[in-house]
């Protein structure tokens, strides 16, 4: 029985997390991101976290077949981190450096993919091998899988599917530098944008006029409550939705579509409004194709770092 | 050294080609396809071919790795086909009945995939690990390599990137059923479609006016030849493809997007013009995606299918 570490560092925090080789999560616990000094203590810091965590629990070290770790961050196949802003970070091999630091294996992956081969290996695309994961958040991210592997790409760009152009005449920019992305529509903000464009529109009262900082809950709440003007903003994002994903499956035709990040916190109303537009706009081969909801919520990280390593050694 | 066979299988003629380990082409011939009570002698042809070959060519059996087979249709990733509706094929695994009749290992594909494939091994990929092919023939279709792996998908339409949705409100219907698809505005069929569209709604003079059966290629030679309503047509166009590539590249990332099929003719005019718009609408860390042409020909399907073979069997 081999055992493994996951490691999903954020900005503020570090999750990490001891796994059996099967997958089952033993133990979690978190330590803070210390960011100052260009970040140079992060590493050592979660070394020092492992080591203390092997010791105090009697663990074989000989029976762990190393770390992964999710890093906010583009990484290269070699294990080389391109500058992760948020950390303070400049260029260097971070397998390298944390190997050194623990005498573990270790292999590193861009956050958003790893934590879907996380939701993959045991959350909403369990069973499957072939897995789009869509996390509508603050923005829109996402991550690949295909016969059980992340696709990073070749350019660290594998799974932003949060930057497909949706509308070429879009007037406003998205964070990214583009027009008319994705992410200007279908994530949590997208949506409180859509609507507030919508509302000024249109003359149909609706108790969303009267909210002074709009959410996207906010909205999913009104539409449940057959506010038409909500219903109406939420046609509009599930087309976007439905149109994006049957883009992306005419190229890499996956078993099952997982929605996960706060907008997917809509559920089954998610679905459904998304499903619809799905049917209209898939190839018709890629009809019968499964949606799922995230599910591993925050941990979906740590479990994909820990099946980054345990790939590598098997 | 290790041999191999490579078949592409097409509706009139059937290209058989037998090459080295190394993807040096050896031999290259066709037969017919005989399509006559439902494609019954599609493949006893194709093993009699081929033993033939092999006893013409005093060739050591023992010495040979397999036959590698694209066929125009579906192709699931156990080898059964799934309705090759020009070849009168049900269902059946297509594998199994060729290596029944020829004693060899038989792996196939789909055509296009696997003429992707071959594109990515000794053509306009050549060199790369990750490659996207776009086919601008009649339709479009595509292939996605991974990795060196062809992507099939979950229901055999990876790759089949003429059905992005470019236009939702497009009134025209694609081949496929829906409206608005890559195919429509990217093919050698959808170029002239909007050439039509383009001079009757406008009055600039053009010599595209006076030719009755319009082409492609007269399209791109009017632009050559400085014609106003071809250099707006051809932007349109450019538009068009630069917007789903980036699109593509957004989702898988490769190093590199080879163009292939008739509307591929133009070469570095057309690659010059996809790129301007390919520029404006990619994820920034994919601008520096390298875009090539497709350089096998009619060839690309036996390469790719001998491919297919060797990386089985190795």
């Amino acid at each position: 029985m081999q055992y493994g570490f996951g490691v999903d560092l954020g900005g503020t925090t570090v999750k990490l997390a001891f796994f059996d080789g099967e997958g089952a999560l033993l133990h979690k616990w978190e330590i803070p991101t210390r960011t100052e000094n260009d970040g140079e203590n992060i590493l050592p810091d979660i070394a020092a976290s492992i080591d203390t965590h092997i010791k105090d629990h009697g663990i074989d070290k000989a029976s762990v077949a190393g770390i992964g770790i999710g890093v906010p961050g583009p990484v290269r196949a070699d294990g080389t981190v391109n500058r992760c802003i948020n950390l303070g970070w400049g260029v260097f091999n971070i397998e390298k450096a944390l190997q050194d630091l623990t005498g573990l294996p270790v292999k590193a992956g861009n956050d958003a993919n790893v934590a879907a081969l996380g939701e993959c290996w045991k959350g909403g695309g369990q069973g499957c091998e072939n897995m789009v994961m869509a996390t509508l958040g603050t923005g829109v991210g996402g991550g690949i899988v295909l016969g059980g592997k992340v696709i990073p790409g070749s350019h660290g760009a594998g799974g932003e599917i949060g930057h497909l152009t949706m509308e070429r005449d879009e007037t406003d920019t998205c964070g990214c530098g583009k027009h008319g992305c994705v992410e200007q529509y279908c994530s949590a903000t997208g949506v409180v944008r859509l609507a507030k464009k919508h509302l000024e529109n249109c003359d149909i009262p609706s108790p969303l006029r009267g909210i002074e900082n709009l959410t996207c809950k906010d909205i999913f709440d009104a539409a449940k409550e057959k506010d038409v003007a909500a219903q109406e903003i939420l046609e509009q994002v599930y087309d976007y939705m439905g149109r994006f994903l049957g883009d992306i499956c005419c190229v890499v035709d996956p078993e099952v579509i997982v929605l996960g990040g706060g907008v997917s916190k809509a559920g089954q109303m998610l679905l459904d409004g998304v499903r619809r537009y799905y049917d209209k706009y898939a190839f018709h081969a890629c009809r019968e194709t499964r949606f799922a909801l995230a599910t591993l919520g925050n941990d979906a990280g740590v479990y994909g770092a820990c099946k980054l390593i345990l790939d590598e050694v098997r």
